[in-house]
């Protein structure tokens, strides 16, 4: 297994550190060969060679039968609308030319966490669902886009064809006929031409999964539904900018954002990450919370290399590290509390 | 006070029934001479006319000093991506004839409801934000959209002007300077060209409000923190498609979403409506909640008529009516509850 590790910006470096450590571990244990390559992206990547996901950074990633990633951004370059090179555009460039374009991420709850959602017990305890978000299509990548010649008007392109939605939408199907069955088609169609197209695309697939049951729900009151009947939600899909807001926004649910692991598949690479942020306060700290990164571990040997068993061991023992307390600050609740490294150790 | 009203479908018509009897008992109280003009829209006006907001109808609302609209949409139109004429049209085009380039949706909390919240009491108890939502301008009304030839793909384009913008934010900085002096731009600048346009505009217009303190957010980090800490907003201007996402998310916070009034300000024209939808299961059984009806009667004789005791009147007897319990079955929490003309007849 070549394992291709992109640590990126502010605490990507740390909990990708302990993610590593874990799955040494795993390798030893279970007897698998695995190698691992590193590569800069983001503002890591532009203080290095001046471009956010360099050539070099892409043949390895290319190159390897799975991508750790950590994460992107820094907040040197948030403020400055005009700048000509950011760290995001890394991550855009990184998907598109990986071909990663289904963004899975799921919401469960932690039954030692759940009491920190900002949401009453009642409606987060067993929350279980999980997104299939478009990620190399859309306004993220439509052409034309820019400015006019005086700067004074803006435009944005959003795009799909049917092909890049019946590839996405087939993943959702099949997570729903293994899961509880039922898929949620989130688009605009009562304003969008791109969202009818969606829509439209989904009711001629719908015949080939029977027994998956399909409902179609404006994103707008998937926004509201999310918050007020979370349990509601089995598999939801959508396109790249409704992903985007609607996933982050399904992070908070569950009071356990810093665990809550990702990955993004394509045609050949798969890609792992936690879905939190850089976190450029808490860099170098050694105080970030790596169990997001263990998870997108699990994942991986998941959803890249089909080991269950090796996922459900890191799973079952980041269930112990919670319940035995062995934990970093933010989620040890004023109890004793442990350094980034220290529960990477643990864990491994 | 020249009014049109526009009740729209499902629920609406009851419910704009029940903010006339009540604009009507102030009309009496103040000595203003009042006079009604009624006209269709949506589904409604499809069903009548073949148009989901005809000319008849749009001259008498152009005609007028306020518009009180209802709400639209019909299920049957919702699962027909094929379908050439939608009630939704109907919306766009009157926001778009009418000019009526903002949309203001307070939410803030009633301390009889705000345990109906899905979100934790500390979260949610004294939460007070509006959202300026830019409503006649980005991908709503983009051109082109639309399919190619062969309808294998489609297109949707993202179009604002600087003055668009600024008209926009202008609104937003003046609330703000009335409020707690906080305004939030949110927008998706590390992706696209119109939000880069956004966060450039407000940046040159800031040092003109001096007294406001001026935050640049991403719409997913918003969609999180409305959630994580709803308090921490005051005001926040955002274009088209965000506001529709993150305007409903935020109806949920509060407990009271069928208590939510809105105004839709433009160049000359001003329009209020509830921000529930038609809610067409509940259409012609006289159990629909008339409070956010009747409270956006109170915002137009405020923002329209610059009448502020009238106003917070009508505020004061829908407080009363909660306080009392003499609401409709929805908000009763199982105590007495009343029929939508009851509760309309008593805040008369
Ligand atoms: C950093 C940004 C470009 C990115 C996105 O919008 O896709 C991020 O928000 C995400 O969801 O991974
Ligand atoms: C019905 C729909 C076109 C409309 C919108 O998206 O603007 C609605 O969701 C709203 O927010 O008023």
């Amino acid at each position: 297994m070549n394992i291709a590790l992109l640590p990126g910006d502010g605490i990507g470096p740390e909990v990708i550190d302990q993610a590593v450590k874990v799955v040494k571990a795993i390798g030893q244990k279970f007897g698998h060969k695995i190698t691992f390559k590193e590569a800069v992206v983001g503002a890591a990547a532009i203080d290095a060679t001046g471009l956010p996901y360099p050539d070099s950074t892409h043949e390895i990633a290319a190159a390897s039968d799975a991508v750790l990633f950590g994460a992107i951004g820094d907040p040197k370059y948030d403020n400055d609308p005009k700048a000509k090179v950011r760290p995001e555009q890394g991550l855009l460039l990184m998907r598109q030319k990986l071909g990663l374009f289904a963004n899975v991420r799921p919401t469960f709850t932690f039954p030692s966490l759940v009491h920190k959602s900002p949401l009453k017990l009642d409606r987060v305890e067993g929350v279980d669902f999980v997104f299939f978000r478009e990620l190399t299509g859309g306004i993220y990548f439509g052409e034309p886009r820019g400015r006019n010649e005086q700067g004074t008007k803006a435009f944005d392109t959003n795009v799909y064809s049917k092909e890049e939605i019946t590839r996405l939408a087939r993943m959702g199907f099949e997570a729903a006929q293994k899961r509880r069955k039922l898929l949620t088609c989130v688009d605009k169609a009562n304003v969008m031409a791109t969202s009818r197209l969606w829509r439209e695309t989904v009711q001629e697939l719908a015949p080939e999964y029977p027994d998956v049951k399909v409902e179609y729900e404006f994103v707008d009151a998937v926004a509201m539904r999310l918050i007020q009947w979370p349990k509601a939600y089995d598999v939801l899909i959508t396109e790249n900018l409704f992903g985007d807001i609607l996933t982050d926004e399904a992070s908070v649910i569950s009071g356990s954002m810093g665990l809550m692991p990702s990955a993004s598949l394509g045609t050949s690479i798969k890609l792992f990450e936690p879905i939190h942020g850089s976190y450029p306060q808490a860099a170098g700290k050694d105080i970030a919370n790596p169990l997001a990164t263990v998870l997108s571990a699990a994942m991986m040997f998941d959803y890249a290399f089909d080991l269950k068993e090796e996922a459900q061991l890191i799973s079952d023992v980041v269930n112990q590290s919670l319940a035995e307390g062995y934990v970093t600050e933010d989620i040890a609740d004023g109890g004793p509390s442990y350094k980034t490294s220290q529960v990477g150790d643990w864990l491994a």
